[in-house]
């Protein structure tokens, strides 16, 4: 590959003011309901002294429609950028080397030449990835002041970690300074305070450094005094901490450039798979509390040690650690009690915890590390989410917009530009997999895409599969028990009730479709997936009519939810201007199956769009710049949390909610 | 003993403004250099409910002229006192039972019947003792809002550590306050900070109790929360951290009240009996920190456990400790490094040591007990000065008044009212009895006074010695030394230069005293004690010449001290209107000897004052009163530290001191 191609350089004039930038060109498209798309980044990089290293091969898997430059950012591949994605700064230069037909757009017009984008050179944040890439990355060549992380949210890079090389006059009698205030004065745009451990380093390292030190600073507070220029070694990490998944992105936050990104189960799921259980445990058992925090801690440790392996960086260099989870999952980490959590009138210790010591969460990266955990709207609507509208610009944005994070327990938010409500809605665990009786976690051999043809003929297939890995389809994960509702529902099989047709209306409604009928037992089931011919049903792959009940309570917990906090702004469906479907399921999520089962408001489904981990970009957010992390705080005072159990017409809003809207 | 007569109601409004009140009426007078009183008291006390209980019989010696009232204070023994000694809250009344003649003050008159005062009735902060005492104390009737500590200072009860008993609504679905909100909203007029371990305990706690629990503050830091009212049990520890004797008073900060106090020798001493010897250690052993370090905690916790024994008191409700320490021992118990300490240019790694926590020092009271330190002033001006400072008033006294505390490092103060310079100059170990022939601590069978008389006969003593412990003299410990070559160079058998005159001239000048005079090999000696009537010299308890060299180098590098700060504020010896002798040797220096050998100002005796333990006494005031506190962080600001070794001057002002003056 080429080196990137010379363009008009760069003013960064205009994103050189404090704050964001909307990058609406660039916002996440709503896929089509057809899986996932490949991308196969080659990239490249230069040692120090300019040496080429041989390239790194990384793969990665995301939702159509993502922005090469985003995929990228989320999984931990840097691509030059300054400007945030306007396309106004031409530096995410990317060459794509499939054979297949990108569009150019009038940015790639003024940056690439007629033969470069022949070649397949293109802008990053400009192209959309809706089928499977190959895509070379140019060696970095700037050191941003800027990064892009979130939906498409622009941070001015002002992290709270900061390292400062000085080199101060040595003592003498007629300069007897204390070593403390020979430092700080050298520091003199901030207040520094320095702790007892530091104290207890100072004089040693300055004289044995002849004076020549780096300050290690997080926010005010003086953590450690290093001998000599470090300031090139300043690390972060910022942990999406769920219930199920763990992840961990190690970030350089001198440029905002993430160094790797990896993820593990929760180590606490022996403890049961959600928050209920896991607080269950421990009001049975008093050490439970102690074995979950420990649980919580070896993840994050895990992760620390796997991401600071991969990106070659000493544990010891890596200063803050942000963590977004939801007030359960804070708690364990924290080891606070969390029964309160867990039973009426469901309370939390406090909303925002204390600023704490990496130490003090087991993590063994710099001793006096510190470590930010998101705080909670309400004991449902926890970090995570305030991570997450922090990612999506929630209390930035003017327009009307809906996040759902979709999971066991669903968190809402809804903003009108001005108000900003959230709640949360009890989803149960049918999105997961739980409860359902083919149902599975979205792993390999997870029916997750699912399409029907009710009057297929011939070699034309009446159901259509996208499984997981591409391997024989074993169960059914959230989005694929969401597509097989939806498209029960569409070709009619199902009522607006959620009940099974009779078998001779089936016959005639969806003739291709009609021997997938079946029963088992007294059940009515509907086959997906049959792994021989003859096979008996209860050995395939299948929607029980019990499935459909659970779905049924599901989706009709979570649109009660927002349902309630539309009128309580007193909007309606069509007010919504976006839909951000949130979290690892909600991601997956077909908007148009969405749609037709009334998870979301009636929308055009190019209104609804796969948001990612905005749990973790806000976790990243947080590490960057302070200002974000003081907005994450202000949306303490900024968001008002509804709760619905204590509202005397959920339950008749539940009801309204239950049935599938007519095709 | 009767119950304490009663008397018209005193009104605190004179008190109750906010600050100190000057006491000048009950300073300490000074004593006539005869050694100690001893007083002996009978403490009286209810129980809860108003039952007698037994009385405590306490005995304390101290310097003849401190008033009653102090040497109860300063012991640990309560006496009731709103006014701090002003002799108008008429509180403070003891009954002198011993068969002695005690002043009748204008108070006193006004306060008892005739017949009281005949019975012995006084007010005990007017009573100076002057000769053994014995003394009753009647229960304490009153709840303080005020304390007297330090040098006649009142100190209205501010501490830091607070207790709010309160009873909080339970949570409900319609009000989800978080536990911490509902409490800190409770106590609203603190803005509360709650660390982790606090957070850890709080759901629990308030559930258990109902909802009914006691907050415990330090400063605005919500330390811990107890379930139910525990607001009785407030305790904190003053601890005065020499380098030689180690004192822990246990406070009640509620009610000012000393519960007990006691003293031990600084486990540290085997590493040396001086700070240098033990900055000496660490540089040569790197393991010697840590034991030092160590040996600190194990003095505190050692004191600490026995105070909490003596009073009854559960360590657990130990919620603060006050240390004063010089910068060394600051240092060494915090685990700081203290080598730039001891080595030119003498630097400090910081003034104001960190907040921490007791337990970083080795504490074993309540887990999240906070140690409050002193800030020093300089490397060899201490956290011990500091307090001094405070105690005697520093910086609050319009007077021209000049603090010295005497010592192998020997600190000193100089205020006109305005302007506040310190020092320190390095004295040598001649005061703590090191380099000197017969030198000894201040323990039994130590010669503390000694006169003279030149021309005795027949059966009056030419030499009458005062002895620690009333035993055989076996030394001479620092006030013996001041005293021995005060009365020689008084009785002219040490000429000014510090010499001893000629045999031939002794005899002619104090025919009593020439058979005293010897040689010890080539070296003159002035026999003190003579154990046997044949005994040879180096037998015997004697003075040689080279002692009253060491002396003189001492007595020169301290009146070169306060010399010089002299001279930088343009002011003469008789300006000075008050001379505080600090420390435990100071007390007991006889004030007509200092004056004799020059070691401090050509005044009136009655100039200089014996100040007592004044670090321990700021320590206890730092924690009665967080505006206490304040003032002594104040001081860091306030007093200009003064470099001596750094002078041109220095040296000829040296040679200038080293002669005694003429009689």
């Amino acid at each position: 590959m080429s080196q990137p191609p010379e363009g008009p350089d760069f003013s960064i004039a205009d994103v050189a003011r404090e704050g964001l930038i909307e990058r609406p060109g660039t916002e996440p498209v709503p896929h089509d309901g057809t899986g996932r798309v490949d991308l196969a980044f080659t990239v490249h990089s230069k040692a120090e002294g300019g040496a080429d290293v041989p390239p790194a091969q990384r793969s990665v898997r995301v939702p159509p429609g993502v922005t090469v430059f985003d995929a990228a950012s989320w999984n931990g591949i840097a691509i030059d950028s300054t400007c945030g994605g306007h396309g106004t700064c031409h530096k995410c230069k990317i060459q794509i080397t499939s054979d297949v037909e990108v569009p150019i757009t009038r940015h790639d017009a003024r940056t690439f030449t007629e033969s470069q984008l022949t070649d397949g050179w293109r802008l990053g944040c400009l192209v959309h990835a809706t089928r499977d890439l190959k895509v070379e990355v140019p060696p970095l060549t700037t050191r941003p002041k800027a990064a892009t992380v979130g939906i498409g949210r622009q941070v001015i890079l002002r992290p709270a970690l900061q390292k400062r090389y000085v080199e101060l006059a040595e003592a003498s009698l007629a300069d007897q300074r204390t070593d403390l205030v020979r430092l700080t004065e050298a520091i003199d745009d901030l207040e520094l305070t320095a702790d007892l451990h530091v104290l207890r380093r100072l004089s040693t390292v300055l004289r044995q450094a002849d004076f020549k030190v780096t300050a290690v600073i997080v926010d005010e507070a003086l953590i450690d005094v290093e001998p000599g220029d470090t300031t090139g070694s300043r690390y972060a990490i910022a942990f999406d901490l769920g219930t199920t998944t763990v992840v961990g992105t190690l970030l350089d936050v001198g440029t905002g450039t993430p160094m790797a990104v990896t993820s593990m189960l929760n180590a606490q799921q022996p403890f049961g798979g959600d928050v209920i259980t896991r607080i269950s445990a421990t009001m049975m058992d008093p050490d439970a509390l102690g074995r979950l925090q420990d649980a919580a801690g070896r993840t994050l440790s895990e992760l620390t040690a796997q991401v600071c392996r991969e990106a070659g960086v000493d544990p010891q260099h890596v200063y803050e650690v942000a963590v977004a989870g939801n007030a359960t999952m804070t708690a364990l980490a924290l080891g606070i009690d969390p029964e309160p959590l867990g039973v009426a009138p469901f309370v939390m210790s406090a909303a925002q915890p204390p600023s704490v010591l990496a130490s003090d969460i087991g993590l063994d990266i710099h001793p006096r590390a510190r470590a930010f955990f998101f705080p909670a709207l309400g004991a449902y609507v926890g970090g995570d989410i305030v991570a997450g509208m922090l990612a999506t610009g929630m209390d930035r944005d003017k327009r009307t917009r809906l996040f759902i994070d979709v999971g066991t327990n669903c968190e809402i938010v809804l903003s009108d530009g001005e108000t900003i409500l959230s709640t949360a809605a009890p989803a149960g665990p049918a999105f997961e997999g739980g409860a359902i009786r083919c149902g599975m976690r979205a792993a390999d051999g997870a029916i997750e895409v699912i399409k029907l043809d009710p009057g297929a003929e011939g070699d034309d297939p009446a159901v259509t599969l996208g499984v997981i890995g591409d391997v024989e389809p074993k169960g059914l994960c959230g989005s694929g028990l969401v597509d097989a509702v939806a498209e029960l529902v569409k070709v009619r099989l199902l009522d607006s009730s959620g009940r099974f047709v009779p078998d001779e209306d089936a016959k005639e409604i969806a003739p291709a479709l009609a021997d997938r009928m079946a029963r088992i037992g007294e059940e009515r089931v509907f086959i997906l997936h049959r792994p021989t011919p003859d096979a008996e049903p209860n050995e395939c792959v299948y929607l029980s009519q019990r499935d459909v009940r659970e779905l049924q309570f599901a989706k009709a917990a979570i649109s009660t939810g927002w349902s309630l906090l539309l009128e309580e702004l007193g909007l309606e469906h069509r007010d919504v201007q976006q839909v951000l479907l949130a979290g690892s399921f909600g991601s997956y999520l077909s908007p148009a199956s969405a749609v037709r089962i009334g998870l979301v408001p009636q929308l055009p489904v190019l209104r609804i769009v796969a948001a990612g981990n905005v749990a973790g970009e806000g976790a990243k957010m947080a590490l960057l710049s302070v200002r974000e992390r003081a907005g994450a705080l202000a949306l303490l005072e900024e968001v008002t949390y509804v709760e619905l159990s204590d509202r005397p017409d959920f339950n008749d809003a539940f009801v309204d909610q239950l049935s599938f809207t007519a095709p």
